[in-house]
């Protein structure tokens, strides 16, 4: 697997994309995204388990439900379509319809994403107007531009390409993300089935329902495993598009392609989600927690969500401070089984917590690691053989300050 | 029932109480307090459920299971004793034999509470000085000192008292709790069985049993429905002392004088909850989460909850922001049963979400039920009839400097 210096969704062969300014946006920045396959796409989508769903989500399921194929993916930030009824459904429809005529395709192959304000009803005279310049700008080097338009609170651009080698032929798997705030997704895949926005191209010859089942894993590898601020969002949304340009022969599952090409398109996913948390809203620290021991893997996920979500911890972990108490703490209330003397934990490789009290670690050993950018906080549970991963930030200053102060 | 100004825990007849310097804090504070009653009591108590509770906690629990009246409290501020293991549990033994020894009476008849830093060793030698001395200052105007001396990251004492007619018979009722961070208690009476304390005392002559499940009612609605910042502590503990200097004749289950009572236990305790929000760390705002409408009472709490400790809500409340969208999004993903068109909102009497939608509010209307000190967010499901109130506070940038600061 190679990674692509630069890489975006256009890198893989048959993608085009558009970044542009509908004006949706006071600032005046891109607010207007539309990916597109040359050819007809197999795909694979996740989507928000928010029972508030937004109006594009619900657009999504339904065509994902009724679709063999699709090509385009129409996407616009400074408005979430979120809150907005049978209005907002018919915006969204109306916004896959009018990308269809300007790309000549059938409706039924345009995906809708939004993401910005909840509860406003979308602007459409923009939006109409902007998804024809859109459609007019889609180039085959359009993906940094595309990754701009879907930017809201996110400081830095996020994409990323590999390439990799499948039945002799070169695979690229391209994606580009947005998501800072309002970041604690769970998605799953359905139908076929966080604000976190992720799309994925790839010229891979991939069978449909095999794409399907390999997100499901992906996003227990990347998405699902990330929290900002525990707000799960109403439009999270990750799709995969795969036009098959590359030749290969169809990947099917349990094989050595399958397993390639899963590794590779993990990597661009967990790149991604590790983006989000880095560029998390005021975030100064990227920290990975780790539970193992657990009972299962479901506890595990449970401890270690408690422990990424506490504002005990993460404001501690913002001021440096090798409080371990508050992480023991957040164990203690996550709800998972707990023995108390055999709780252990460490700081990167220093021993902190033994048998569920002070391992008498050095004061420096440990500020020394909470002065790093990133590090591990590793809790063993010390019942089971369940463990779970996740990615989480820092809470700072500058969080309060952006939510406090944020209004579209 | 009357409010008595400036009442405390030694407003009732019977009881004295103490607040000292031990020397466990760096500040020179006020660090150790002694309640104590002069005959002995029935109690009851309500303990956190967090599967870490602390050394005092563990203790208490088997004083519970064992004892049938109980005479005094210790209480330390400035050292939680939890994450401390079998050596914990041995020095809260130690304090409560302590106790014991100096004040003439049996050492089942002593609980101990701590709260502080987790994970180290209780300095005994300044802790059994310090019971010797709160021993020695007992007097029965010392309600404030004590209320003092159990204060961590609070900024004011929390005490209140009550007085109500009960069989001819006036019988009073004082309280004085902590509490500030670490603040989302969830206390099971138990056995008979935050960081908050709250110790309430009465010279009412109650039954221990009737004690217990009045207690249980009390809980629910008072400390078991705030939150500050979500991290349920392993200390938290609620005591309920009542020693029959009244003279009343015992009151007992479904009568007159069992609601009565229960009215006032119930003032005290919610207005103590209160005070706690009131003085959640940094916070501006106090801010009511009512849900109403809900399939049953535990899904209305539920997504009360998840408004409450939302960081999205709580910043958007210290910004005075009416940005309705982010309590929209944790109604959905709490978890409950949603039906999104017959979700509404408001902001005190500003009807806010109609519908699911925007209810086309006016926007100065909403901004100044935000800058009010107090409002309610009200949310009706519109599916059944469960309900639950929830008091919570805005999220400051104090909140962010306390906990990154907070170093003992």
């Amino acid at each position: 697997m190679k990674i692509i210096d630069n890489g975006t969704v256009t890198s893989p062969q048959g993608f085009l994309a558009a970044g542009i300014v509908a004006g949706l946006k006071r600032s005046g920045s891109p607010d207007m995204a539309l990916l597109m396959s040359t050819v007809p796409c197999q795909f694979a989508a996740g989507f928000t388990v928010n029972r508030m769903a937004a109006a594009p989500v619900q657009y999504c399921r339904a065509v994902c439900d009724r679709a063999k194929t699709v090509r385009a993916v129409i996407i616009n930030s400074g408005n979430a379509n979120a809150c907005t009824g049978a209005k907002g459904l018919q915006n969204a429809t109306e916004m896959a319809a009018r990308t269809a005529q300007c790309l000549r395709i059938e409706a039924d192959e345009v995906l809708v994403s939004s993401t910005g304000r909840i509860g406003i009803q979308m602007p459409m005279e923009k939006i109409l107007n902007g998804i024809g310049l859109a459609a007019q700008s889609l180039s085959t080097d359009g993906g940094q531009n595309a990754a701009a338009a879907i930017m809201t609170t996110d400081t830095k651009k996020k994409s990323v390409a590999v390439q990799t080698q499948i039945d002799g032929k070169t695979v690229t798997i391209g994606a580009m993300a947005k998501g800072s705030g309002m970041i604690a997704p769970h998605m799953e895949v359905a139908g076929p089935h966080a604000t976190m926005l992720a799309y994925i191209t790839t010229d891979a010859n991939v069978d449909g329902p095999y794409l399907n089942g390999c997100l499901k894993r992906v996003l227990e590898r990347s998405f699902n495993r990330i929290s900002v601020d525990g707000d799960m969002s109403t439009n999270d949304t990750v799709i995969v598009l795969a036009n098959g340009l590359a030749g290969n022969s169809p990947i099917r599952p349990r094989t050595a392609a399958a397993r390639r090409f899963e590794e590779a398109l993990t990597h661009v996913a967990a790149t991604l989600a590790r983006m989000m948390v880095l560029d998390g809203e005021g975030a100064t620290k990227f920290v990975e927690v780790q539970v193992h021991g657990a009972k299962n893997n479901k506890e595990a996920r449970q401890a270690a969500a408690a422990i990424a979500n506490s504002l005990l911890c993460k404001t501690a972990w913002f001021g440096q401070d090798p409080n371990w108490g508050r992480i023991i703490d957040a164990v203690g209330y996550s709800g998972v089984q707990v023995i108390p003397d055999r709780v252990a934990l460490n700081y990167d490789d220093v021993a902190v917590v033994r048998g569920g009290m002070d391992a008498g670690a050095d004061l420096r050993a440990m500020e020394a690691v909470l002065k790093k950018p990133e590090f591990v906080v590793r809790v063993d549970l010390g019942i089971g053989t369940g463990s779970y991963t996740y990615w989480t930030c820092d809470l700072s200053y500058d969080y309060v300050k952006i939510n406090a102060d944020y209004r579209t």
